[in-house]
């Protein structure tokens, strides 16, 4: 029997989009925005550095995106192969709907304030 | 209050590494050695079409690395700056002792055989 994993929230990520619908599918659409991390104040001093930096590692927990199934289908349409109807299998996508609603993005850190870094290109 | 992050793990990755101690620190001190993933058979399918890729992110879960203390300190002296006992917060470094024993590597895919994926440079 494996061990569970458990996962623990060290903040919140906050940008100007709050419903999958209308959120951009890639960052490099999206180049302008910006964002904030609020981290919480038990983890604030793990912060001591950064601002030392460009980029940052974001790893987020998206259940929104993911939708409502308890597990997607293993086999998919990937977004851009919509056209030619090409199915890959889920973790050969970047598609949303995962295993885990995990988040992986490399963002461009402008600037730390606080607990607040504040960072652009969010996914 | 904040949901959790029920983290599911999709399967196994095999090494012949076994103890931190003995673990060499980055991937590119460590080039030559390759290691397997084991996906679980419930996820099999989700690995179609991954053959057609050179490198795929691991996200791994490795408390051993962590260490057996229940929270690390915020505020680390890394490896490399040991000569220099300079200090850095957790989120500025890459060392082991973590928040969430959470590992990132990008590694080499070799094949795909089954429902086992072979990769080079493993972390």
């Amino acid at each position: 029997m494996l061990p569970g994993c458990p996962l623990e929230v060290i903040g919140v990520v906050h940008t100007a989009r709050t419903t999958p619908a209308t959120t951009p599918v890639q960052a490099a659409l999206n180049r302008a925005e910006q964002g904030t991390v609020e981290i919480f104040e038990a983890f604030a001093q793990g912060l001591s550095g950064l601002e030392g930096f460009d980029y940052v590692w974001l790893l987020t927990w998206m259940p929104l995106a993911s939708g409502s199934q308890e597990m997607p289908a293993m086999i998919q349409v990937p977004f851009l192969l919509r056209p030619q109807g090409r199915t890959m299998g889920v973790f050969a996508t970047r598609g949303p709907q995962r295993v885990n609603p995990l988040g992986l993005s490399l963002v461009n850190l402008l600037e730390v304030s606080g607990r607040t870094p504040r960072a652009g290109s969010p996914d």
